[in-house]
């Protein structure tokens, strides 16, 4: 009973980076290491997806209930996670995976899973780091991740209005691959890039690491096609519209809670010819926040601007071994006593804009090697982190966003409580996503692992930095909602707020097979 | 049994401003003059409001049973609205005028409203021109008039954030007034400026004449507070937010189908220092399309681009009577076959990247005259439309926006469907608001008034115009549904799209009192 999935998708673990000697030495003196964690044997228990079901399901598409196929739609790519799957902590398995090639084809597959009551997990590139894609069943018998590697085409390109339909399983590289033929680029580069899919940056909300230039991914979006248990839904049309409330922000974000999406018409930009990124500090965090802050509210921010507070450039500084030494030196004599990385780079807003704007401020710059430094290893984070589990780190990164005027307080009250809950973590914070009203604020916590109980541990530290953010900013600024924020959304969007997403959910899945367990 | 509401709003009719003799010249060659309109006296039908409902208003705010006062809120307007008060065409008055002071005060007559079973029609500055605020009761047995100018207040400020809180009774100058005295602007301006409110901008997604600088009304919403019956609903908090749909959106152009909205977060910006503002000429609509579209596509756009087609800007020209003929004469020496005039203003963008941008194309400059004529009439257009009503001229227009590929395609069909209908009208179109993947195209339609079916011979023009928009964008850009579009809509947004909005309607105002007839 099994037909092949037509591309079976790598975890990160089988893309680890190790971890250099020293950074190894660094985080022994300044973290701590820990033992490895036990291996606990994974078991994968058997598929219990009936025969006719399956029989149905495999009538539309390509199936598979392997064990393989079916662990490596087992959940996302948190530290929870990864816990998980190393045998600590309740791992979610689906039961199946189906593979739909069409948006047809997952409109049958719905059908089918409407008619059978087989819970739906929509599944792109499994980067969720918040629980979104955990193959929960509800209440159902069964439930099936809906991988959608099978839509990889690019739909259409129209040159002149510079729109570009892509389908949902297209990932970050194929995007730009598929575009780049046509001389444009998608310019959406979120950290999970390298696997994430048009699908998943469409349902989540999700924001590159180039956002003021680029856009938040909603910011690109021209229109969604997405496929219902009561039929297909096209939400936008128009450049802009006044035809009612905008539709189409009801279902980017919406976590496959609403529909699976299949396509998305997404606004293109021509690549750029001479991208630049250079590597500038500032001396404090109260000082990079104003800059950044200036920049944004003169409207000349780079595309990529990123603000790292003391902890974290240090640890830059750090991880760049003995070629940092040069750099420490210089900012010492330039008599920079808090040095602030800050990261900006180019492709297709003005360089001059930002200079002009920078002209008059005390900031020292590190030229174009930095820049460089920053952009080789802009996607290493999630692929070192099974060699931090490895030396006995726990390691997780948290987010939000919020106004200008409250974005150190939210800073302090993140750290105070991860220390309070943690006892000594170092916690890295930086802005990479700054607006005119306010900026994102970014966590990396490494701890060594509690060996008892590295689920609790973390989860304890989750829950108090989130009630920190909750209080001061969004629960999320671009990892969505999924499983592990769902505490804190009722705060956020009131009880009103979550009565219309009940009723959104009702009417488009009225049977409630889609993605239970999420967002609401 | 009358309690005296605290402003009577005067309908733009008192505000008419005459047509000079060169206009009416014109007119009467161009277009022909009809027999001014026979005046039909309206009668104002008894209020319906029962004692009861009267007493249990009262008890809450301020209500009005007053003819004048129902009549200032009859409606909005449109052509159609002009035509009512003249006595043609069915004119619905609401049974009362009620005028809360505060949010608590908007949820207690709500409470009341469906307690009594009384439809709501939330009414601001009463410039709808698409039966937005048409006093409709649906099934209930009386409707009333919810007048918001008793919320006047700007709530608070944050200058670091540049963020305030304004009440969504504040007109557009009002707002401006307030913001001015803390160094800010909203610099949303659209031709409704003068009596629109900021709870109708949010309401019906509208876009001012700088939409290119300052985007449009939806683009400077952090969040916004509702009055709904069923409870207060907030909508939006950070600068951006992945913690599920954008809900805030679903607030923006829901026309008051969902709530009352009592209170708007908005972003601002500090006032101008030295706006600036210039006349070109391009010779021919494509050649200006091309410009308009290479300015979006290259990020530099003045704040307000506005480009004429060739009837436009002939008409334009006539209107500035003898100061126009010098131009005429140097648009002719520099070989200009087909003058369509571009608008560039800048408040907060920079000219200079304007400039760099539109250095190489055939461009001619007609300077900062005619900028400062365009500004001193651009609020003029409502306030001529009674007196072309008297010269027995139908005057109206019509609003879209589609992709740059269908632009001229969509122009041409409109005007086509125009003369199909209207026989020999005069047609003409702008774009006044541009985007990297489309624009927006504004139409004004002149012809003789039927004297026989005034509200037919528009009505029948409306539907051929409308089908033509359908077919091809976006049955309005920044006009709203209200009555007078939803044949349109569910084309637009689909069956699912209509669903949707009915099971956020029916959870939020589950007796359906708020503004029935409208949106969906």
């Amino acid at each position: 009973m099994c037909n092949t999935v037509a591309v079976t998708r790598a975890r990160w673990t089988s893309e680890t980076v190790p971890l250099p000697p020293h950074a190894l030495a660094w985080l022994s003196q300044r973290v701590g290491l820990g033992e490895p964690l036990p291996e606990v044997p994974v078991v994968v228990p058997p598929s219990e997806l009936t025969e006719d079901a399956f029989t149905a399901l495999e009538a539309v598409c390509a199936v598979s209930v392997e064990d393989a196929d079916r662990l490596g739609r087992a959940g996302g790519l948190s530290y929870l996670d990864l816990l998980r799957h190393r045998g600590h902590g309740e791992l979610a398995v689906p039961d199946a995976v189906v593979q739909p090639a069409s948006p047809e084809e997952v409109l049958e597959v719905l059908r089918v899973c409407v008619e059978y009551d087989i819970a739906v997990v929509p599944f792109g590139g499994g980067t969720s780091v918040v629980g979104g894609v955990e193959a929960l069943r509800g209440s159902k018998s069964a439930v099936v991740a809906l991988d959608l590697a099978g839509l990889g085409r690019l739909v259409s390109v129209d040159p002149v209005s510079r729109v570009a339909v892509l389908q949902a399983g297209i990932t970050g590289p194929e995007a730009e691959k598929l575009l780049g033929e046509h001389g444009f680029t998608l310019g959406h580069v979120p950290q999970s890039f390298e696997r994430a899919t048009i699908g998943g940056f469409a349902a989540t909300r999700s924001a590159g690491q180039a956002s003021s230039g680029y856009g938040r991914f909603e910011d690109m979006v021209e229109s969604v096609r997405v496929a219902t248990p009561v039929g297909e839904w096209v939400a936008g049309a128009a450049p802009a519209s006044a035809a009612g409330p905008d539709l189409k922000q009801l279902v980017l974000g919406s976590e496959g809670l609403f529909g699976v999406i299949t396509e998305v018409s997404v606004r293109v930009r021509p690549r750029p010819s001479a991208p630049r990124y250079e590597g500038f500090v500032v001396d404090g965090w109260e000082a990079g926040v104003s800059l950044v802050r200036s920049l944004a509210q003169a409207g000349a921010l780079a595309d990529i601007t990123r603000l790292s507070d003391v902890d974290e450039t240090e640890v830059a500084l750090e991880m760049a071994g003995s070629k940092a030494d040069l750099v420490k030196k210089y900012l010492r004599l330039r008599g920079v006593k808090q040095p602030c990385l800050v990261i900006l780079g180019w492709e297709c807003r003005s360089r001059a804009a930002t200079v002009r704007a920078l002209s008059g401020r005390k900031v020292v710059r590190l030229g174009r090697a930095m820049g460089a430094s920053w952009l080789h290893g802009r996607f290493n984070g999630p692929r070192q982190r099974d060699a931090l589990l490895d030396a006995g780190v726990c390691v997780e990164t948290l987010e939000t966003a919020t106004h200008w005027s409250r974005v150190s307080e939210l800073r302090d009250a993140v750290r105070d409580a991860l220390v309070a809950e943690l006892g000594n973590p170092v916690v890295m914070c930086h802005i990479s996503h700054a607006y005119e009203t306010g900026a994102s604020l970014y966590f990396t916590v490494l701890v060594p692992r509690d060996l008892g109980d590295p689920v609790g541990q973390w989860g304890r530290a989750k829950a108090a930095a989130s009630d920190a953010i909750s209080r001061l900013g969004t629960i999320t600024h671009h990892h969505a909602v999924g499983r592990d924020h769902l505490p804190w959304l009722e705060k956020e969007i009131g009880a009103i707020g979550v009565e219309v997403l009940r009723a959104v959910k009702e009417r488009v899945d009225p049977t409630g097979i889609l993605n239970p367990g999420k967002l609401v």
